[in-house]
């Protein structure tokens, strides 16, 4: 299902499996799963409107060659047969069907004859292990009809959905292309959500160390590091999809859809924007850390050797005072002793005023 | 109203509670307000000017669709249905309202066929926080019309009034491109007070760093590190917005504004390389704070260190006249005691002598 | 045979030995070898395939001149002789000869008026010295050709052998440059196993510095740069080259294969994004190692050091008593002794607890 | 008058005063200056020349409307009338008089439709302050005449004043095009001046910093940053504004003098390049300053250290014959004080030969 | 002669001092030097070949009008007079020579009506100096004739002479273009062994940083990135000027020159790739040596503290019993001496075992 950083590879097929296969072979890299794959169909136009749950592939044929936009989700990725299956029917390319199924596929736009072919990373903020994670989406732009494929249940179309069964909005008059917008822009929409729950965590992580930088801080920061990471490569590629998608020239795009991708891509920089900005506070905040703790360790150590300094001409008096030479005439007056321990209240005096003079205390 | 780098999102309504509405829906993101909206209008050419305060949106529109040109300045962006009013006399689509009440939304110009968006960030720096404060501001450059949106009263426009009221100058005899370009000069001019502020600051704080590092100067270089991102996060947007504006090939751009917007992408670039200049300056901070906290740190240490290690031979010499063998004979000599005295004395010498030399002190 | 970064040249000849010869003068740049440079045939169409091992250049000549594809592999590159013999029949440039047996030449794609000339480097992961291996590949790709050039026995070309026998998929239809394709994309596909295998690397030595870091890590990591550095100068060109031969306007690239070539372009995009991902990676691992010992050497000073002045106020105390002044009144205290135990232990405990306060142990 | 890097705004007026003008307000922004406005007057043809010092305006109009070329020097830039009646004459736009005025435009060239507006800046190395001074430096490229601004007495425009004189050489037959690259060569030829001082700078500080690195160096270091800022400033956008001439449409640049244009582009690309050097040079500075302060720190903390743990075991062994047990029977030897002195020889040697194997001392 | 980095400026004429001096004055910038300058002939054509040692311009410029083609090859740029003499007969423009005898000007090709301009940098490794010293060389390509420029005798020309008198290969058979090709090759192959005596002596370097890094060490790092400075500063131009002679729409370059520019533009790739990873390895030798010497400074503190910190607890005991109590029981104990040493002892290993559980030691 959702997939780190991609530098643990022991759960999941790896990108390796392939090298002894033909290019568009479809092969499943993700984590393993044995739900069945179900799809889900929507199908309307101005004036009407039909769900569809856990449709077959024959159902979807037949919708899909209508006049009417018909949305074909399909939810789980993980058979390549029934990929395939959805492949054959609406003539897609092997390399795309390759692509859909290979959850380390970045974003990116392509075009072929008959369709344009999208790929995204939906974002989730894990609260419970404090992590992004990355769900592998497709889109299949054709003429009358989008296809999504999803790694798993749950997704962040639902508010799409509700659209279009309450037909408010323009979303039940336009065209495909439109859907394949407002799908994309709920999944942009989205980011925001991750990304203000990562600025809460830096915030607080920052929060934390000005105040007092802790050893397993360091740690902390490794992994915001690394989930800004994960974001970086998901948005960065989003940008440039969004953007050649926009100045396509294909017509499956009208017009009136443009002003939307633009809209799009201005939020998409938003995105990247944070993310900078991101980089550059978790950046500095290693700086903070060090300083903090270098400024702890520091004090304790100037303390600790004052301390020591003081008393070091203390213990070498009581040292002259307790040679065992036959003449000493300090040592037979009859303060002797009390007059070395003033001397020594002196000394500790004196060193402490030269000290404060300096400034180190 | 003004907002900081957009980390803290307690008071506001934040960018994620779009994720279930529709694209082009007018949800206000940004400090939460009570005032009522206010319309001001200011109607003019070369002959007449009338001023028109707390109008009503029937007013904005006849006065708009005359051949005068009609600047109708909206103060506050926090109540949706009005902006929203103003949008449908105006045709303005509704990604543009979307926009207009977003405080997050970036600096931008877009193109729409019957009139030019252009989004601008005003700069406050605020001298009680000593932070710099961005308010949202939204041009809207029609035929005969600008509409310009802000969020709260207060504003840099006010010369650009007196120049119309005053009738002198080009501006009662250009159109409204001018008139824009006029809104937008006088919001890049205050860059250039907030960042001589900002320069008066970074100056204060090296100059107090380089003469005595404080281990509160380091919070200080990271409060300036946040601004200068929240300051480039605003201009180099700009740059890019005003350089498009200026290559526009819209019709509602005059040959002779063409050259005040050349001059205006050359301020905003001025403005651009003051704030890079700042980043480098305070940049560097950072590595000179660390320098002067490690000299006093060393210079502390040196001088103990030294101090002590005298002394131990000393007092290892103390210690030896503190045995007690029955037979040591200099502890009989009769001037034993002062001769060991003598001896420390020359040894405490010899080995300041070597530091000396060494140039240790 | 293969080459580490570049930097040591004594067991091969170096690029300088050519300072003194013409352009175009073959002399084998790479580690000295013995075996006989051998040549494999795959001839096929759609219908036939036949094969011929250890062929001689007249069977060559032959085959390759007939309407089938006829793929010709050549291993061993350390005779020029036998190279230019080839290169005579095919009617190579003189400089293409060169680089192909100049296993410096870095990748690179170059039009000549006949045929296309691919430069690649094939990655081995070498799991006993732990050290990425490159080995110089060239291809020329002709009409009816392709010619494949490595430097020893041991390919990744083997899977495209299967597909050519087994007669499945496209690629008996298709034409020589589908083939040639296919076996740069056997040499990207084996990419993924030799950056997996680095990624497992990279995550056990992170795992390793942020468990205890030791001293032998640094060279560790500085081995791990060196690597990602021959990665980057082996990935960097192959996508300039991937990207230049998509969008060739040679009559050798067909457009079908164009899609395939763009999906090529996409892995070397995806092996660059997990390179630089690596890179930084690696680069923040100085910073942890760094950090951590740090750490423990500050906690060691620390311990030890609050340790020392403990003890110091104590063996003071007793200097003190060890005077032997005539009056000194504890001294003669019953109980004295055991009171000056007592006052160290109180002293002892005090300290503890100040030390305590101060969060310092 | 002259400025450093822009940060003090004490002793001149502030971009910021311009906030509530027009734009194209012509403020005199710098150094306050009582001086009058001198314009000098140089007019030639191939065959005769005529100098007029200190004309009036009049003057100016006459000559600049004969067919010689007319170059007129305006020394003095802090009374805007002065300025604006000379724009009058020569028809030049509100916005080139305002740039002209304002010693903190940036170097830029600018196209109007009768005349070429250049901006420069002239270097000079204050060897008393040591500090990088620049000139704020104005040209107007009519037709047949060429007028520059200055802000006050003594320029680099002698040598082209000797070359007109002297009618040497290609100045005196060509047009005003020639003769304002000729002054725009001067100022560059002039960098060069002041970089080698700055280089000569620059390797005085390393030669000190590599020998024994004191406290004072990184104000040093620092205030070198600071001039390269001030040189980048002035040198980056001189590259532009020269490259952008040199390929400029404008009828005022004749094929000839291009190849002139070319030539100074490439000059300035190498005085950016020598720029670019000392910036890494003096990047470089910062480690080296580093290393060395924490290489003598070391060394001194290094011969205490050891110098102090010699001592340690030695008045460990005088503190146990300086117990007073009843019962110790070395005390009673009769050489036992002498052995003790020379077991404590023994062990300080044996420590020495420790260190020295260990190769800390 | 040969120059350094260009900041010693003592021994050499400046360019400063051509400040006063018209654009296209030819001042020989470089060392002083007194050796005549020499002119030898190389006339060619596909059947003959005639040498001329020590020509005189006459015989340069009939055998340059002849439809042969003619190398002159001018060893000594520091007589400006003989360059200017040269220049008239063949046409240059004043601003190449002034080019030609300025041994700073950087690597460039220019196009001019008749000739090509052609700057270089010829590289030797001086292994006395361990310096990389870069001779100015420049090449006039005309119609039918080569003139190259060096600053002294000994070049790296020698095989291109063996190539033409021997008369194999091709460069006998082409045009003046081949010429400057073989030329510019020969110099360019000269980079490979200067690149990789700089790789020798860096990877000598590393290895001992990493072995024992050394004070001294940081000066040698010092050094190389110097050195890497002087090569980045002739590689990186070099690459865009070839780029450029290459894609030059000039009729002196024949088609079938251009492959072979195309391959020496790949070769100056391969120089900077290798100039890239050196400027890599280097940086990353600064950490190594820091970490390096760090780690070993803290090996000695932790030492040295370990074994003071055991003495510590021993001399306070032996304090305790120095005391001069009248009532201590244990110092009338029979063995109380030898308990007391054994409680010594014992409290020793009690501490080595906690330092060794703790992973001190
Ligand atoms: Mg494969
Ligand atoms: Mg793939
Ligand atoms: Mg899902
Ligand atoms: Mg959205
Ligand atoms: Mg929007
Ligand atoms: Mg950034
Ligand atoms: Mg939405
Ligand atoms: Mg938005
Ligand atoms: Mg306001
Ligand atoms: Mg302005
Ligand atoms: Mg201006
Ligand atoms: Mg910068
Ligand atoms: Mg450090
Ligand atoms: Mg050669
Ligand atoms: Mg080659
Ligand atoms: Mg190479
Ligand atoms: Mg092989
Ligand atoms: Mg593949
Ligand atoms: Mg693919
Ligand atoms: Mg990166
Ligand atoms: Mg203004
Ligand atoms: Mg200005
Ligand atoms: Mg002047
Ligand atoms: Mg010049
Ligand atoms: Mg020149
Ligand atoms: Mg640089
Ligand atoms: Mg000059
Ligand atoms: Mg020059
Ligand atoms: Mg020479
Ligand atoms: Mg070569
Ligand atoms: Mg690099």
């Amino acid at each position: 299902m959702r997939k780190s950083i991609g530098l643990k590879r022991r759960n999941r097929p790896s990108q390796s499996v392939k090298t002894t296969l033909p290019p568009g072979s479809p092969v499943f890299i993700g984590e393993k799963r044995v739900e069945k794959i179900r799809i889900d169909i929507i199908d309307y136009n101005e004036n009407s409107i039909k769900e569809c749950r856990d449709a077959d592939l024959k159902e979807c044929e037949r919708l899909a060659k209508g006049q009417t936009v018909t949305w074909i989700n399909v939810i789980g990725i993980h058979d390549p047969g029934i990929i395939e299956g959805i492949g054959s029917i609406f003539n897609l390319h092997p390399l795309t069907i390759e692509d859909i199924v290979n959850t380390n596929q970045r974003p990116k736009m392509e075009e072929f004859p008959d369709y344009l072919f999208i790929v995204l990373k939906m974002s989730t903020y894990n609260d419970e292990t404090n992590n992004l994670e990355m769900e592998h989406v497709s889109l299949i732009l054709g003429d009358n009809f989008v296809i999504s494929f999803q790694e798993e249940e749950g997704d962040v179309f639902e508010p799409v959905r509700q659209r279009l069964r309450s037909s408010k909005g323009r979303i039940r008059k336009l065209k495909s292309d439109y859907l394949a917008y407002a799908l994309m822009d709920a999944v942009v929409d989205h980011y925001f959500v991750a990304v203000e729950r990562m600025g809460d965590w830096i915030e607080e992580v920052d929060d934390r160390i000005v105040a007092e930088p802790k050893q397993e801080d360091i740690q902390e920061i490794h992994r915001l590091k690394k989930n800004i990471l994960i974001l970086r490569k998901a948005v960065w590629p989003l940008r440039e999809e969004i953007g050649s998608l926009e100045k396509s020239a294909s017509h499956l795009i009208h017009p009136e859809t443009r002003l939307f991708l633009r809209d799009l891509y201005d939020h998409t920089i938003q995105v990247i924007d944070i993310t900078e900005t991101f980089r550059d506070l978790v950046g500095g905040m290693h700086d903070t850390y060090l300083s903090g703790i270098s400024n702890r360790m520091n004090e304790i150590m100037k303390v600790l050797t004052i301390f020591s300094t003081i008393f070091i001409p203390l213990t070498f008096i009581a040292g002259v005072y307790g040679t065992n030479f036959d003449n000493i005439p300090e040592l037979h007056f009859k303060y002797g002793y009390f007059a070395m321990l003033g001397l020594m209240l002196i000394v500790a005096l004196l060193m402490l005023r030269f000290f404060k003079r300096r400034g180190w205390i």
